[in-house]
């Protein structure tokens, strides 16, 4: 086996993500509990997001968009502006966090980059992931980054023979059954799950367990290993 | 002179955005006009939206939280939700708006990627991006497609190294001196200026009109033409 492209996801494979999003989903449930309990809260904002997905795309500003409308609806227009204006501060800080690459990511991906291309594959907003990239330090191991609407075969067709010598060399690896493993698997790559505690549970149930091209990992820094049995 | 790529500017050079944004403006001025006058809105509106450039980015998503922050602001937090709820739409319909081709744009392209390579280079919302072009029909007519978070100097060196064979053998057009013309050139591309009937007068003083390799242009039906004459 040749291996010589490596495809990263950004958000939650190689810093924290969804625990910044959870956090501001409490913070919106606790500025909207005079109207409206949790589960309620937390139901019409993710149908909010869902009817918006198509619009709004992946992202911080999306969200905050998806929260000013739900907490409109919910209060059928009675939200205090108060509400609305801590909303938008709300997504300003998301995008205004700090960037911590997750404990052994930074040593993984140098020791990676020795022997392999690098590629971010990550979707979201545009500049809010190349700013991310940029705060976490780890843009200088990387030899592309790839900010995309939607990962499908295609997308990881068209990256790996763009910045590699197509799908067949070249890994993908991601905390994403959905996103990042099904669809890479597709494509004729091979593909590494590195799951992440928070959203784990809920797609552990479509990992492809026996798939010959597939390999869950506990963390990142067992990456060089597994690359290592495939192409020796 | 061998020319092998043409990159092309989209918002206001294929198709029609400036147009829509001001018919949102003056949306937004009336749904406030009761709060404030025209011309204190627009300020108020211009300083919200350069302050949250860093942060946002360029896109209608941006544009819509910054219209949000501008109501609350100008008006103490006295705004009706009601108002509120119409900015969230008039952003939505942004979003939705049909997208037609310039006149003379498809005929334009159609002859210019027999001969060249075309890519569009353009700002704005990744997702937002790709559906306009999905929407206009042009989208067979392009080579590839490099939605950016900047347009300076380095991004016209990758993307005209990426797909073409160098911004010396490239040819950027597009409607705005600051982003289309001043970049490419610096790096040392082509470049075809289409003015845009809105911005036009803003940006006149700046075209560098003594440059060897810069060129106005009436329309982007104008394009094929001049590639003849430099190549020929």
């Amino acid at each position: 086996m040749r291996i010589t492209t490596v495809g990263l996801d950004a958000d939650d494979t190689l810093w924290h993500n969804e625990t910044l999003f959870r956090m501001t989903h409490a913070r919106f449930v606790g500025l909207l509990e005079p109207h409206a309990d949790a589960e309620t809260l937390e139901a019409r904002l993710a149908e909010a997001e869902k009817r918006n997905l198509r619009l709004y795309g992946y992202g911080v500003k999306g969200f905050t968009l998806s929260m000013i409308e739900t907490a409109l609806d919910i209060t059928d227009g009675e939200v205090p502006t108060r509400v609305i204006r801590e909303i938008l501060a709300a997504g300003r800080e998301m995008l205004n966090e700090p960037v911590e690459p997750l404990p052994g990511v930074e040593t993984a991906l140098a020791r990676l980059s020795e022997k392999y291309r690098l590629v971010l594959i990550t979707k979201g907003d545009l500049l809010h992931q190349e700013q991310k990239l940029a705060a976490s330090g780890l843009g200088d191991l990387f030899a592309a980054v790839e900010i995309v609407s939607e990962k499908d075969r295609k997308t990881y067709e068209t990256v790996f023979n763009r910045h590699g010598t197509g799908p067949e060399q070249a890994v993908m690896a991601g905390n994403s059954v959905k996103s990042d493993i099904i669809p890479a698997l597709e494509a004729g790559a091979w593909a590494a799950l590195v799951p992440y505690p928070l959203v784990w549970a809920h797609e552990a149930a479509s990992a492809p367990h026996d798939h010959p091209r597939y390999r869950e990992l506990a963390t990142l820094a067992d990456l060089p290993g597994w690359l290592e049995i495939l192409t020796g």
